[in-house]
């Protein structure tokens, strides 16, 4: 896997220097045009061994590129911000938007190379980080993204050397740690995870690149000549339309028989039973809340539902019974310009909680299979692919203990077409309705499709939908509060259980 | 996830009796237009519960379509010539080729199941045999394959209901074992396994799509309407040229430095020394493979070389050591009709030996990073992937304790030159030289840049390259039957270690 990057290759000093200008003036073009086309952001990781010259080719970056498009992130211990959301999350928040170039010095194989190296991981938990990593890598490509993966290589032989080299010069001795020492001892063992990680993540889409580390003028080329034709060619290909999906299709049922159709719409709540029940379990969520092992975890609720189906009421009747500090309601509207410019799970990750948290998003990631699949705004190919990113992305939550709870609020068209009427005729509430809401009305079929293939394919045992029959407002209000003080009090049964008593720590299978 | 599937969705008997007829014409015309483009294969997995029709599927469909082109593969227990071969190779061997149907009743999901179901295998362990079926779609997708995965599911009471009921009839109470009873008394656990299996496994290439099996109606228009939209949008797409790829190029070495440059064309061996070392390591040689051990493995030896570079000559000094019956070589020319209607691994598949036997390609699935890469016969995309493709093929290989060797041997441009103006001055050498041979000379240095950087992307710790610098053949030769000797010896000393003493059983860990 390595034999290419163990012959000594060298470049020399005279060839350097007349090599070197051009290139960088080329390179500052092509990233000029990146940056006006803003049609793909670039993703460069850069993994290898001690040594061999990471933190210097970082370096030569930020010197020949244009610092106002490109920014790197020496990605270290995690702080303990990060340690509250799942592992990926910092790789979320630092990912470069459309038209810029990120730089990562570190990246989501550092852990995973690291812990399996020490043995604190099997091989199979190794496999599933990778497994993870390519769905990432894949997803990333698929949003457009140009990855770019240099992994710089040194034989052990030239790793000593290095070391030793880097030690006597007092300008660099810094930059060799007892961990650099202890990581050279392991070397061979070191060897045999590095050409794994390779061989699993070396993808069609997103291939490794090796790239022999000892001399750094043969280094700093290879790099700056890779970069700049990867740049010029994703350029040409973005003029060029996405290609066509090959999956068979989704149908709607042939007998016109589907899952909204199923639901009890009579089902109600008089006034009077219903401020009991809702006095209950505001009072049961309130405690719940209090609970000594909910710092341990988080929660994720999500409404979707038809317009006009009560989203807003359900959302104040469960934050009414939360203290202010513990909850937020994440309102989603279409996306910002810098939204636009990252791929359509970002906006939301950006916004997962702390340990301890409630975070309620009004319409959420589940846009991408409604609102963005019925009218057109992405590909079938992207929808169609949203499935298992969305899943993939909850159960990277659920692994870090946020509770996911979903509701899906149901009327049927007459009761839509009431309560638009009723918002017509009532002042306050006249804003609430708009031309967009009446045209949805007429794709009412397509959306009812959309919104039973989206529980079919996403309601998991880790993150199940709720169906909730809102045509009656305290019936729906009720069974929300219900549903989530029960899942709530489902997690923390099993974290008392399990007997958690820490937040989470680098180490451990991350 | 199986929510739409619970419904009791129905089609009355007079709408079926009306809807099948125009149905069936419609589907024997898309299959015949299938056969006549031949331009890509149909594979359906039927998947589900026991009971929800899986059997009267594959048969409905047997009955419907056009007999010539399509077959049905029901997978029960492997046989013993299955268990000798990797798990996939039972299922490379029915692959339709294009233009025909494939109907899989029982899958690469079957085992895994059932294996996670009884408890026998991890949570990873089943996570790692969906990434495995996972590559494997992919890779048939990308070969051209439309891929339709049908599941067929009942809810607990309806799969107990129509146990019973088949029971009840003395024409179908046959169906219904001991193991069907079984099965549902761990219904529950199904449940997750399969809903885990259908969440990890629904790609947006080949998704899976659940039909709820009660009513025979429903099931038979629902697959058949899929099976023929789908047909149709593949073969409306087919006529489109495939997408580009979208990853950073692959490119020479700036230095101009690379592996080949550095092998010591100089080294040789005179005919005394090269008459003792052959007797001595093809006498090992054939030891080795009487090892009472031997039996519970198996070789495959990969030749690729320069032309002229002697592969013949190589292979003969290895079978001349061997027992006739217990070694094939396997010469790869271009692909027959046959084997150009399958992904390009299949023919090498099927040439996978039994348990205790030594295969010999005289070229293999490199020609697909070679060959196929500088003539152009296939897309950039398509060879990029197939490094990935090949580790993955030989993975599956060590893993089932076949030991891969591989060869590249090498000659220099001014011996090619020499050997093939002697082949074309001496008579019964001619035909070893053709026109094609110099055009391929004419391309030395693209040839090169593709050896090197299959060998940097193939040679993996599992199963590594070995150069053999073949300007002289004798040094050539023994350093060939040596290599094989020391391989086959360390396998030996590692099953003699781990004490071995059966064959493969189809439960554990397939």
């Amino acid at each position: 896997m390595f034999e290419s990057a163990e012959l000594g290759h060298r470049i020399k000093k005279s060839e350097y220097d007349r090599e070197v200008p051009p290139l960088r003036e080329a390179l500052l073009e092509a990233q000029l045009d990146l940056a006006e086309a803003a049609a793909f952001p670039v993703i460069i990781l850069i993994g290898g061994l001690d040594g061999a010259g990471r933190g210097a080719t970082v370096n030569l970056l930020n010197e020949w590129m244009d610092p106002r498009h490109i920014q790197s992130h020496g990605m270290g211990e995690p702080s303990d911000e990060e340690l509250d959301r799942p592992m990926m999350w910092r790789f979320w928040r630092a990912l470069p938007p459309k038209g810029k170039i990120g730089v990562f010095l570190g990246s989501w194989y550092t852990w995973p190379i690291l812990n399996r190296v020490r043995g604190v991981t099997k091989e199979a938990d190794l496999e599933q980080s990778l497994e993870r990593a390519k769905r990432l890598e894949k997803m990333l490509v698929d949003e457009g993204a140009l990855v770019i993966k240099f992994w710089l290589h040194l034989s052990k032989e030239k790793q000593e050397k290095r070391l030793k080299k880097l030690e006597k010069n007092p300008l660099t001795q810094w930059q060799v740690t007892d961990r650099d020492w202890k990581h050279f001892k392991a070397y061979d063992k070191f060897h045999e995870v590095h050409e794994n990680v390779i061989r699993h993540t070396s993808t069609a889409e997103a291939p490794w690149l090796i790239v022999e580390g000892e001399d750094a003028n043969y280094r700093n080329l290879t790099v700056g000549r890779v970069l700049l034709k990867a740049i010029r060619d994703r350029l040409e290909l973005a003029k060029t339309p996405p290609p066509k999906i090959l999956a068979p299709p989704l149908l709607p049922a042939i007998d016109n028989l589907h899952l909204l159709k199923t639901l009890d719409m009579a089902q109600a709540l008089d006034k009077d039973r219903f401020k009991v029940k809702l006095k209950k379990y505001q009072g049961r969520l309130n405690t719940l809340t209090r609970d000594p092992k909910f710092k341990y975890m988080s929660v994720i609720v999500v409404f979707e539902g038809n317009d006009a189906a009560g989203k807003g009421g359900n959302i104040r009747r469960i934050t009414g019974a939360l203290d202010a500090r513990s909850y937020q309601v994440i309102p989603i509207a279409a996306p910002t310009e810098e939204e636009r410019a990252q791929p359509y799970l970002w906006r939301f990750w950006r916004q997962l909680p702390r340990k301890g948290r409630v975070t309620v998003f009004d319409r959420s990631w589940y846009g991408r299979v409604l609102v963005e699949r019925v009218e057109g705004f992405c590909a079938e190919a992207d929808w169609m692919r949203a499935y298992g990113e969305i899943n993939e992305f909850e159960a990277q939550m659920v692994r870090h203990r946020l509770l996911v709870v979903k509701f899906w609020l149901a009327i049927t068209k007459d009761e839509q077409l009431r309560r638009f009427e009723e918002r017509q005729a009532t002042g306050f509430k006249r804003f609430k309705i708009t031309d967009e809401d009446w045209r949805n009305r007429d794709k009412w079929e397509l959306y009812e499709q959309a919104v039973c293939d989206m529980i079919d394919r996403t309601s998991t045992h880790l993150a199940p939908w709720t169906l909730v029959e809102a045509n009656n407002k305290n019936f729906a209000r009720i069974k929300v509060l219900k549903t989530l003080g029960d899942r709530i009090e489902a997690k923390l049964e099993e974290l008392h259980a399990s007997g958690i008593d820490y937040l989470d720590k680098p180490k451990k299978g991350r």
